[in-house]
C-alpha cells in the first residue's frame, strides 16, 4: 500500500504528517490544477468569519485567493504596514487594500514605523516586525470579535525556521516553532493561529500563483525575513543538498512535524498548576524528568510574562534546582531575576 | 549566578546538559591539565569490571587512557579486526594487544571480513560494521560475564549523527542517536551501553592525546566513519559555521542533549504490555496523541526485531490506523509485512 494512495481518505486522528512531502507534484506536467488538500482547514467551516494576515507578497496573496477558491467568504483582511520601504511599502498597503475590495473581503490597515521600534528596543527588524504584526492582529481580533487569524507560512518555512533555532540554540520548545494550528497569547487576547500551508512547498505555491496569473508585491514579504533567514535558505540548504545528493528539506520538514507533535503531547503532560503558581517547588521540580523539568519551567516564565526563551536560560534557571547552591540568582531580561530560597523558586 | 561557577556542585538530577558546551576549555592556555568531569562514570565502580571497545584509534585510545587515570582496573579492551585495509588492520590489532597488555587490561580480539559480509547484505560497510562491532561485544559480554562497555563516543560525534538523522530522516527515536547511557539488545543479551567523552569535543581529546604523549593508529577509527559522516564533519558543519558566523556544533550538541532526555521520558510514557503483544489494537492505537502513536510502533517494530526503522515506514505503519483504509498491508525490510485486519495490526 502506497500512503499517496490512502492520502486522501485519511481520517482525524492522521494528519498532515502522514503525506509525503510532495516533491513529487512539483513539475508534474499532468497535474496542472491545483488540489491541494489544506487538512488544518478541516475545523473551520467556511461560513464562519476570520482574519487572514496579508503582506502582498506571494505566499499570503496565495492564500487569500485559495482561501477563496474554498468557499471562504467572511474573511477580514488585515495588513500592518511595517514602513520600511517608504513609498513601496505604502504602495503595499494600496495594492493589499485594493485586493481585499476586488475579492469582497473586509480590510484592517495599521502603520508602524517598526525600523524606529526595532533601534529603540535594540533589537532585530524582523523580531520587532512580528511582535508588531501579532499585537496588530490581536487589537483587529478585539474589535471584530475574531480570534482566529490565517497565515501564509508555508512547508519552506517550516524548515527554514527549525534549521534556525537548531543552529542559534532555541529552548526545548523551540523546534516546534511553527505549528499548523497553534495559540497565542498577546497583549491578554488568546489568538488562534492557523497556517493551512505548512504543508505546502514554496514550488508549488510559485506554481499555483503562475497558473492563475496572480499579482502580488514582490518584495511585501521580505519585511520578515531577516539576514539569518536568507542565508539559510539560499546558501545553507542548497549547499547541504548538494554535499549530500539528497533532498534535505523534505526530511528537515517531516522532523519539526514530529517535533511539534511531541511538543503538542509534552505540553499536554505539564501540570498547569504547577505552572500557574507564582512559586516553584524545587523539591518537587527535581524529582521529575529532566525533559519534564525544562517544558515546566518553559512555561512557567512564559506564564509570567518572560520572553525569548532560550535553551540556555532554561538551564540556568534549572541549575537553581541544585540544593548545594546556596544564594541561588539568576538574571533575566529587562532587570528581572529568578531566585531560589528556602525551596521556592520565583521571580522579582 | 554562572553556570560554570555551580558546575563541580551539581547534584544528579542535573547533568550534562546543564554544563556548557566547553568551548572556553580549549586552548586556554592556564589549563594545562586535563580535569575533565565525566560525570556518566559516577554510577560505574571503578571496583567493577568492564569492556571497553578500542579500535585503536585516538578517541578510544585516549578514553582507555583516561579510564586507567580515574582508577579503572579491571577493564576487557575489545577489538574487532574489520579487515578493511589488509596489513593496517593488523596492525591495529596487533597495536591495540599491546596497549592492552602495557596498560595491564584483558583483552579479546576476533576478526570479521566487513567488506564481504556488506556485499552480501548489500549493505553500507559503517552499517555492518556496526552490526558485527555489536555482535562480538555481545560475545565477550556474554563469555566475561559483563554487560557494560565503554566506548569512545564523544560530542562531535552526537553533533553528527544527529545532522545525519535530520537530513537523512531517522524515526522519532532517530533524534537521541546517541545517548550517554543506553542499552541495546544484541543477539539476546542486553548491552549497556556507556559513552563517558559524550560532552567532550574532539579538540579536547587532540589536547589530552597531545599532552599525554599517547600513541594511537591514525586510521583505525576510520572503519566506521562513512562518507556521509565525513562530508558532514569536514564540510556541511565548518560551512554552516561560516555562513551564520557562529558556533553551531555547540547548539547542535545541546539539541542532541535535550533530543535524548525527552525520547527516555516519552519512552518510559509507552505502554510496555501494548508493544509487547504481538498485535496492536488499531483503535487503542488511534485514540492516543500522534506522537505516542509513532513511539509505539517503533517500540513495536523494535520488540519484534523489525530494523531500519526510519520515519518513513513509521509513518506507513501509522497510516493503517485509518479505518476506511479495508486492505491495509504494509511492506517491511526482508519481505516481511505489516498487516492490519479486523482493527488487528501484526507483523507476517
Amino acid at each position: 500500500m502506497e500512503i499517496r494512495a490512502t492520502r486522501p481518505k485519511v481520517a482525524s486522528p492522521l494528519d498532515a504528517v502522514a503525506r509525503q512531502w510532495p516533491a513529487q507534484a512539483v513539475g508534474d506536467q499532468v497535474k496542472q490544477k491545483s488540489d491541494w488538500n489544506l487538512k488544518s482547514l478541516r475545523n473551520f467551516s467556511p461560513r464562519s468569519h476570520y482574519l487572514v494576515g496579508v503582506s502582498g507578497g506571494r505566499d499570503s496573496v496565495a492564500l487569500l485567493h485559495r482561501l477563496i477558491d474554498l468557499g471562504y467568504r467572511r474573511l477580514v483582511v488585515c495588513h500592518l504596514d511595517h514602513q520600511l520601504r517608504g513609498r513601496a511599502s505604502k504602495a503595499d498597503a494600496k495594492f493589499v487594500e485594493r485586493l481585499a475590495a476586488k475579492l469582497k473581503c473586509e480590510f484592517e490597515i495599521e502603520g508602524t514605523d517598526v525600523a524606529e521600534l526595532a533601534r529603540k528596543a535594540k533589537q532585530s527588524i524582523e523580531t520587532v516586525g512580528r511582535t508588531a504584526r501579532y499585537e496588530f492582529f490581536a487589537r483587529v481580533a478585539r474589535r471584530r470579535r475574531c480570534r482566529t487569524i490565517f497565515l501564509g507560512h508555508h512547508a519552506d518555512d517550516l524548515v527554514e525556521t527549525f534549521l534556525m533555532n537548531l543552529f542559534r540554540g532555541a529552548g526545548p520548545a523551540g523546534f516546534a516553532g511553527i505549528r499548523e494550528i497553534s495559540s497565542r497569547s498577546v497583549s491578554g487576547t488568546e489568538l488562534q493561529i492557523v497556517r493551512p500551508f505548512l504543508s505546502i512547498r514554496r514550488e508549488e505555491i510559485d506554481r499555483y500563483v503562475k497558473t492563475r496569473r496572480l499579482k502580488f508585491r514582490d518584495d511585501a514579504s521580505n519585511e520578515s525575513t531577516g539576514p539569518v533567514r536568507n542565508r539559510v535558505r539560499r546558501s545553507v540548504i542548497p549547499y547541504i543538498e548538494k554535499q549530500l545528493g539528497r533532498n534535505v528539506r523534505s526530511t528537515v520538514w517531516r522532523a519539526a512535524m514530529i517535533s511539534a507533535d511531541e511538543a503538542d503531547w509534552l505540553e499536554g503532560l505539564v501540570d498547569k498548576k504547577q505552572v500557574g503558581a507564582a512559586q516553584l517547588d524545587s523539591q518537587q521540580l527535581r524529582s521529575q524528568p529532566r525533559a519534564l523539568q525544562r517544558r515546566v519551567i518553559h512555561k512557567w516564565l512564559q506564564t509570567h510574562g518572560v520572553g525569548d526563551l532560550d535553551f540556555e536560560l532554561i538551564e540556568r534557571v534549572r541549575a537553581l534546582l541544585d540544593p548545594e547552591v546556596t544564594t541561588a540568582k539568576t538574571n533575566l531580561p529587562r532587570g528581572r531575576h529568578v531566585r531560589r530560597r528556602a525551596r521556592r523558586i520565583f521571580i522579582e
